[in-house]
């Protein structure tokens, strides 16, 4: 059985603030159906990059659209392809120094104060890392955590998150090796169990409704002692990458 | 709260039997953590492509490769990227008859009986408004009934679920209109639900264990009477997509 939940009462998250330690007494009172409360072992702590970021103090001036482009630029390692809107604007989708393909390199513009852009954690996986600590400090035991952004796919219509930071969460189940009932080697070998984390807890947490933090219950086989190899593994590499100097061009 | 379980005890379907039939009893028998059993009104039931096929007779020959190719060609509608690889055949991502963006066209080897491939449903919306009817007439409820399948993307390693087929399900979350925290309107306004329902359900149905059914409760606000517009609506139309003719271009 997997359950997930997102609690209310999250507060609002700024510089400088010790994360863990403003998420633990909301953490700590959840309950569950067995009438149990707060974080467990094995369990999964989901949490919007946009709450990492401002307690690390990324947000940067962007008083209008051209300085929120210039602050994209800086973001911008590649751009990954273009398209002009109805209104004249470019829609630019780009690799951004995290090595994420994203458009608008990450750069969120929404929820945050007026004349500012908010960047990503520099390094997402480091930040899972920070806070699965402070929370086991607090907490008494070693919670998986995941930090979660939203993008677009080329060819389905709707974002939905994905996994950018992890820390103690095999990001990857490994297949390989394992058999059909036919006794043949199953063809999907490596399924990204961290981005179906992070899509699971988006539909608790859902956009604007103040619950940016979820704990996902019930992939203890996905949660580690160690913290792991983090979630940038799982971006494609440049020699997988189909897409990458053209289409049908590797 | 979100729950999800996929059920031991799926019999193996095979061509021409009844799914609704087939999968009752083992619906029936779900046990919840408040007692409850069976499926609910407001729950989502979300079941393999694989099994959907099999039941619909979508079982082809495909000897050797170079069978297996031409049924994959036979699916084919557009050539999107290929790569060949380090044993020298050759990677294709392709648009399939149902418009969907996959490798070797959704054609599946994998669970089959050797010497044959499967091969998507026709019209995988059909199927989930067939599914959900006879659920209905047997449960007394009426779920909404995801289709779902396995696909890569460009930027991320392993692969997720995602739906190819829907009813009852609202498939996207439209939160255009809606503000933040500081009066401005949402920048992520349209959120694919139905590729993240996808994904929280094979958290728990796996692969190769023989759950190919998984249901999904908490999902309410996102099930709907009417069997709604499917899950087809999800792929991008040519227009927004910008990887059509190439890099960059549109």
């Amino acid at each position: 059985m997997l359950l997930a939940q997102a609690p209310d009462g999250v507060p609002t998250i700024t510089r400088g603030d010790d994360l863990a330690a403003r998420l633990t007494p909301v953490l700590a009172a959840i309950t569950w159906p067995d009438g149990t409360t707060g974080v467990a072992e094995g369990d999964v702590v989901v949490i919007a990059s946009k709450v990492v970021a401002k307690a690390e103090g990324r947000l940067v001036a962007a008083r209008d659209a051209a300085e929120r482009d210039r602050v994209i630029e800086g973001e911008t390692v590649r751009v990954v392809a273009t398209r002009e809107r109805p209104d004249g604007s470019v829609l630019r989708i780009v690799e951004n120094r995290q090595g994420l393909v994203m458009a608008a390199a990450g750069v969120d513009s929404s929820d945050v104060p007026a004349g500012t852009a908010l960047l990503l954690p520099e390094d997402p996986d480091a930040s899972a890392r920070r806070l699965r600590r402070g929370l086991h400090a607090r907490l008494g035991v070693r919670p998986g955590v995941l930090i979660t952004d939203t993008a677009g796919r080329p060819w389905r219509r709707g974002v939905v998150d994905m996994a950018i930071g992890a820390a103690g969460v095999r990001v990857m189940a490994d297949h390989r090796g394992r058999h059909d009932a036919y006794g043949r080697e199953l063809q999907v070998t490596v399924v990204n169990l961290a981005d179906e984390i992070a899509a699971a807890a988006e539909l608790v947490k859902g956009k604007a409704v103040g619950r940016p933090v979820a704990v996902v219950r019930g992939m203890a086989h996905a949660v580690t002692v160690d913290d792991g190899e983090g979630a940038a593994t799982l971006i494609r590499p440049p020699v997988e990458d189909m897409f990458r100097t053209g289409v049908g061009v590797d």
